[in-house]
């Protein structure tokens, strides 16, 4: 095989990261044959009429037989039941790997049922948007993002080197790491983010003194940036939070511990420790805008005024 | 005076809200003249360089005298300080308002000082960015987004109105509250999004498990969307928080009640529950969209790949 090249790849869930996949693979010319298969027949139809693949399986072992690479793009939470009913049509050499955002809880559920014959690589594109589904997907999503792989140390160099390089061609910056540092990694940049979004949006939701219509009118005050967070695929999430657990625990207490000392400095009126922990937290910005992770543009380049507001 | 229109506008204070206000005001013919002033002489130098005002004054007094319509745009915490400067050289009639996210403890801070013969009508346009100072403003910032006067019952009508219909040719729309219930309103809807922001980044920086390398290269998860507001401009918000104290701690509390529940729902594996509040909070954006409040693009129409985020 070409580096970074599968002959044949097959997508195992056709979300926004699967259909993003699809369209930054024929981008990069890094596939010959996309197979397809989703369990939900509506999904896999609209698949079919936006011409992400070149094959469409409603069966899953349909989907992988003969594939060189196989990615899951499914919640977290089924990855066991999907490497238990493709274990057997699995082509000797396949790469098996996932895009999921917890790592070593899919490591738990899948190993036991993958062939010795397979090469199975966890890996996870830390790239998205708040939207989902089959139409939700852009062969650019990956673009300058990384992609973290967590191979174990048994696994052949070679089938790593060749899912590292795909990811490369679609885009991605790769790194490798152990899946319980990436569960502690991704549990504070993006598990934990995603939680406090939930909860505020939730909170501001139930409120007796303010009104939903006045929490939505003024939301431009800061609230809105957290809706977007809050308006991510409810499954997938749900998933992430009961197979992350001990991380997520972890860096919650983190956050409510300082939270809890950020209060007591409100009440106090310690106006001079507010202000250096809000001098401290403009720098870490600036270093994602630095890092190529942010665009630079004020209020992310959202754009002012006129009818733009109105779309969709 | 014709409606909406000063002839003679005075700013004190041009940093994002000054000076958008000073572009959004020529851009509608809503005023012949504007003063600015600044306590900081690189700022007002600043301001003169990028012609936001037509007469630049670092005596406070010079600024107001024979102004229609003087507004405060500074940080709340120094609104009684300026009142107090001001006082004696108002002009009978004129108008002073301000731009702070607080609004009992500014009414409280300035009332004492300012004559009866000038009209005081407290104000806050939601509508800004995370960049601060006099080259961060733009005439569009209040285009469709709300402004909020809390005037007193006994305030002379014709003034509240006339004001109304100056911030309505800045593009805005007006609504009118008590100070106490848009200090509630803002605390759930900016404050505490904006607090919990600052903590979030404040945790991840503290981290010893994780790298601060590792937090910034792996933002794209959702933490990067929370520095955007952790990057706001630190004196405006360690005021903010110390002068809307109490709405801020009652807002806080439900915050937490509400994460420890959350937390709770985690530890014991409530999947149900969880999806039932993830789907929930995402008819909150769309509400949010269907208000004009929000952009529907993905990922608020950030770019994505290529060399955008290399930027400034």
């Amino acid at each position: 095989m070409a580096e970074g090249h599968f002959p044949r790849l097959a997508l195992i869930g056709i979300g926004l990261i699967g259909s993003s996949i699809a369209l930054a693979a024929r981008r990069a010319g890094a596939t010959d044959h996309i197979a397809i298969h989703s369990r939900t027949p509506e999904t896999l139809h609209r698949a079919e009429n936006l011409g992400l693949g070149d094959s469409y399986h409603a069966d899953l072992a349909d989907a992988v037989r003969d594939a060189d690479c196989v990615i899951l793009c499914v919640p977290v939470g089924i990855s066991g039941a999907i490497a238990k009913a493709i274990a057997d049509t699995l082509k000797p050499g396949a790469i098996v790997t996932d895009v999921g955002s917890v790592k070593a809880s899919v490591v738990a559920q899948m190993t036991p049922h993958l062939p010795a014959t397979a090469h199975f690589v966890p890996g996870h594109p830390v790239a998205g948007t708040e939207n989902s589904g089959p139409d939700a997907g852009f062969a650019e999503l990956f673009d300058n993002r990384w992609c973290i792989l967590t191979p174990f140390p048994e696994t052949d160099a070679g089938a790593v080197a060749q899912l590292a390089a795909f990811w490369r061609r679609l885009g991605a910056y790769v790194e490798s790491m152990t899946p319980e540092h990436h569960d502690l990694v991704l549990a504070i940049t993006s598990h934990v983010p995603h939680l406090i979004a939930y909860n505020i949006v939730g909170t501001a939701a139930d409120l007796e003194t303010v009104s939903q219509s006045e929490v939505m009118k003024f939301s431009a005050g800061g609230f809105r940036d957290f809706t977007r967070i809050a308006a991510s695929d409810p499954t997938m999430w749900r998933d992430i939070f009961l197979h992350n657990r001990e991380a997520v625990l972890e860096m919650l207490a983190r956050f409510s511990e300082d939270l809890s000392a950020l209060q007591r400095l409100i009440r106090y009126g310690e106006g001079d420790k507010l202000f250096d922990l809000f001098t401290r937290t403009r720098a870490i910005r600036n270093g994602i805008i630095e890092a190529g992770q942010e665009t630079a543009a004020a209020d992310f380049g959202r754009p002012h005024g006129g009818d733009e507001d109105q779309g969709g």
